[in-house]
């Protein structure tokens, strides 16, 4: 039965009152929505290159709602309840934070920042402070602290992935869902659409800024940053 | 000499190196200047008010920069480097939180909420976390907890002073500087161009809104307000 449906992707009940089935989709959106593409192929590589991060991760000792890949275009997850924060690391400027805060593009902070945004499309994700999420009743001082922790220590493993394939990982967007238990779990989507990846030498985006800025084929970036993870 | 010409003030070197004058002008903006006017009157008003309340601030033995209201319009003050920082205090939510956040506007926080913007006019003033303005080389860890701790006790007695006047503190900004000992000074101005008041029983506005929404003469509400205050 379906649960929920977002810009990307449907998620499923299963047998298993603990599990959900994900299906990704083959739709592309950009501006939270403004921009939107229905594209071929696109569902298979966000699902391929997302599990193939979370077992990555798995590997590396780090849980996630992540169980298994199911289909080129499915996998099966633990249900959780999505922290309304879009968790934002951010190692090197580009995007927004150059617009908001002057930051120059290209220029890499001294340590990794992590930001909140309210998941709230009508507010349009508007960034917030801890404070603020204490007082939207989104998270206490200790769930807070545990996502920054998760959060750097995803970071460094996906920094070191990227790094391996020559590739900057210059900023990503994770989600995080409890548990039945109240366990803080990274959930949602790690792949070329919440991530900012650039080629070390070349600075050539593996993300979707070339749809965001129509600069090349999605579909041709998604599928070479594919390739380059399976060559790990 | 002028040293600095801000929207509504102007600030002037004086033969001790260490202390300034500030000339209150008669001039009103909102909207970071896209609202503009003359208004006689409005300059001794402000001096009148901030010095009040810088007065009262040193009696309950919060040190500020203000040292003495010098005529109607003029005041003067110890030199100090202000930092780039809005410091916003909300005690009910109304004005931006309220469309940037979904807050209702008359709800009271259950706590004063603290909010950093970085003055920075091109960049229309942004909200900034606390990682932000490390970042950015504004403050340390330690000057960020002493803003807070001092913009704390002072929306205290600011609450306390408006509640003996029958009115609800609603918000209000302040800005600090630091002197040349390093010492972090509250200073700029405490005054309805910076409070957001509302009379208690019919919520009327005791402050700028009333010129930002063109519900009343500015001169007129300026003045009730100064009369309150010197009937305290």
């Amino acid at each position: 039965m379906l649960v929920y449906e977002g810009k990307a992707k449907r998620v499923f009940s299963t047998d298993d009152d603990q599990v959900y089935r994900i299906e990704y989709k083959d739709e592309v959106t950009a501006g939270n929505g403004a921009k939107k593409d229905a594209m071929a192929g696109k569902g298979r590589l966000n699902n391929m290159i997302t599990s193939r991060f979370f077992e990555l991760l798995t590997e590396a000792g780090y849980e996630s709602h992540f169980i298994k890949r199911l289909s080129e275009t499915e996998q099966l997850v633990k249900k959780v309840d999505i922290i309304p924060l879009e968790v934002v690391v951010r190692n090197i400027a580009a995007g927004s934070i150059t617009k908001r805060l002057g930051f120059i593009k290209g220029e890499a902070f001294k340590a990794p920042l992590i930001e909140f945004y309210y998941k709230k499309d009508e507010l349009n994700d508007p960034i917030v402070t801890d404070d603020h999420v204490k007082l939207l009743g989104i998270a206490d001082d200790a769930d807070i602290a545990e996502l920054k922790r998760q959060a750097l220590n995803i970071n460094n493993k996906l920094v070191d992935i990227m790094n391996r394939m020559n590739l900057d990982l210059v900023d990503f967007k994770i989600e995080f869902g409890k548990d039945k238990d109240g366990n803080i779990l990274l959930a949602d989507e790690i792949s070329p659409d919440t991530c900012r990846i650039w080629e070390k030498d070349t600075k050539e985006n593996f993300d979707k800024d070339v749809y965001r800025e129509d600069t090349g084929s999605l579909i041709d970036t998604y599928t070479n940053f594919y390739n380059k993870m399976e060559a790990l």
